[in-house]
């Protein structure tokens, strides 16, 4: 039995690992996964067997997702594209009317997200990363209007006072609140300071009407030097987020360094400590601060050291997985500090909502996964974070 | 492609799971593993290609070995047995000799250790769980010589002052150091209190000359209300006992509980903290302190969260894997909190001391590894702690 190896690799890892610059935390490109395993594979999990499908191959790092009313999907992959699969086939041409992105190691077509009130409006969201003449770059949000071929009426609707040198960091996931309102969570683009400093938006997560303007209500708002649209500061690099089925808290996750991934749950103008507080280790092995907590500092609700570079975050409510009900899933580009590379992690909570178990799923794909949700049919839908990358299915195995 | 699939678990792994009956730090059988792959097989890793063989199956719950000058390897067993392999065959008959373990869900024959100056006086070294008539259990250690057949001269040198009902977290794990004494890692039973109380040897690590008298040093003797084999404390359940090769300090590993699995180094009098700071969180989800530091304590020098449930401990120092040289290699009886389950873990260090890169190696496998050691030959040996259990010998692939 022989599992695949990729010549050359070894000693590519051998430089990355030792120069630190793994996960693009650095702007590095990350090492990429091996190529999938023939599919479908069926494999155990500690609840259900599940069966592992390919639904569509040959994207370009894939990053996100949404399920539109029709049963379609829409995916987005970093160079620019907004791809789309109908009845299972991913159309070969890209949907028209995205906005001009700035592709960098981490940056480019972030997030898609609908309108709550899309199968009325039409309306879906953007994130990506912008650039401008003099070469730096931030993360933007569009709104436009999906026709069912081509996005119509594209208003760049909110441009983050974030720009910076950094190819990685951008943030960019969004979600609608049960209060109507857009949030975006903002990376601090590896300048830790800007996290705590309420001039710019990198490290927060931000609240924004659905037209991109600001609402009254929102934490800071009259606060003098901080801006209006910050919700929540003190983040570092933010991959998920996720409206919580049952509570409507909103959770996000992100990076730390070389330990300290996160899960929050976002409470208004609330800090949660980056750079000041966390539980990671710089890339040298130093610690960024002996302290893992503050008195005013929000703690994490769970975190991970070593680190697993999480991702998308997403909650289950299906009924194809029952025992998985009002899990929370995560995405993870790698297994530890380093290998290749990723997996899922179901987590499980109990009734006062304290993280109880973490099942790593997918560890035999060994590929960075960049997003993973359910969809309105209850199976689970998985990004690989990949060249090529593609769009996987989970589904009972039995 | 299909992954095996063990049936029955689900139900049983649901069971577990609600319960938090996990990884025996409550008196249950832990979860099984899957059968092993076909062996042998290749599988990747960042630094080298490896073949994993199997030098001997058919082993009940092996926990530790030794290697023989001769080139044979001695393994326990934790139903009470030493097992020897020689010329790579494992010997049917067991060696005669080994003193009577009391066998409890975690507890039975331990580990075996040679003295270190075997070569000449064949002197080697049993830990065990004891029983005693009132039903109780602690951990105990002899001496024995081996006379390439059996156990002759068996002296019963130490019994740990660790009596209870409690069916794990005996420890056992012990280790020569280069003062020529001998130390022994001791767990707390699942009574917490004991790792802070002089008056018992739970939740310590001991110094012991070779003969299982106390050294007139160690550095609590004298101290009132603390018994004198103790050498540190505060430590709840630990699993790996290991020399450096550069520096010869002592560096120990532990349990935490549902998180704050500890890499320690073991300095004279210290207090490891446990249950007074842990990193851990019970398992109900609550946390068991809010501190996770304090003035006076040792902090570990890294930990992990979800725990991976550490097991054997040791340091590569071999030339047939030049990039892992000066690495150290740990046990791991999970892959996160909960799945099936083990893997070992490659520790790297950069020139300060400090941990850099945790690298999950033989995940493929999902075995439960209870302990990882570099041979003579340069070669890694694993061991499964499973019925059927295997001992494993990690090779280069090329």
């Amino acid at each position: 039995m022989k599992v695949s190896t990729r010549s050359g690799l070894a000693s590519g890892a051998a430089i990355a690992l030792a120069c630190g610059f793994v996960d693009g935390a650095l702007a590095q490109a990350p090492l990429p996964g091996p190529p999938l395993p023939p599919l479908p594979i069926d494999l155990p999990t500690v609840e259900h067997p599940i069966r592992v499908v390919e639904i569509a191959g040959g994207l370009e790092h894939p990053w996100s997702l949404a399920f539109l009313p029709d049963g379609g999907l829409l995916v987005t992959e970093r160079p620019g594209r907004l791809r789309i699969v109908r009845n299972g086939v991913l159309d070969p041409e890209p949907v028209a009317g995205v906005p001009e992105v700035k592709v960098t190691v981490l940056g480019g077509l972030l997030d898609v997200l609908l309108h709550p009130d899309f199968e009325r409006n039409g309306l879906l969201y953007l994130s990506y990363s912008k650039g401008r003449d003099d070469g730096l770059s931030t993360t933007a949000v569009s709104r436009a209007r999906f026709d069912g071929r081509a996005l119509v009426d594209v208003e760049e609707i909110f441009v983050a006072e974030n720009w910076s040198v950094s190819e990685t960091n951008f943030g960019g996931r969004m979600a609608f609140g049960r209060d109507g309102h857009l949030y975006i969570a903002i990376g601090e683009r590896q300048e830790q300071e800007r996290a705590q400093d309420g001039r710019v938006h990198g490290g927060k997560v931000l609240r924004l009407r659905a037209d991109g303007s600001v609402p009254d209500d929102n934490p800071l708002v009259g606060r003098e030097g901080w801006l209006p649209e910050i919700y929540s500061y003190g983040h570092r690099s933010p991959q998920g987020l996720a409206v919580h089925p049952e509570t409507g808290a909103l959770w996000e996750n992100e990076h730390g360094p070389l330990g300290g991934d996160e899960i929050n749950v976002i409470l208004p103008g609330r800090n949660y400590g980056w750079p000041l507080a966390t539980f990671g280790t710089d890339y040298d092995g130093r610690p960024v601060t002996e302290r893992s907590s503050h008195d005013g500092f929000e703690a994490p609700l769970m975190y991970w050291m070593p680190s697993i570079a999480v991702s998308g975050l997403s909650f289950y409510t299906g009924d194809r997985f029952p025992a998985w009900r009002g899990n929370a899933f995560v995405g993870a580009m790698m297994l530890g500090r380093t290998s290749w590379t990723g997996h899922i992690q179901r987590l499980t909570f109990n009734e006062q909502g304290h993280p109880i178990q973490r099942e790593p799923i997918l560890i035999e794909l060994r590929q960075r996964i960049r997003d993973v949700r359910p969809g309105p049919d209850g199976l689970l839908y998985v990004l690989t974070d990949e060249n090529p990358g593609a769009l996987l299915r989970i589904e009972p195995a039995d």
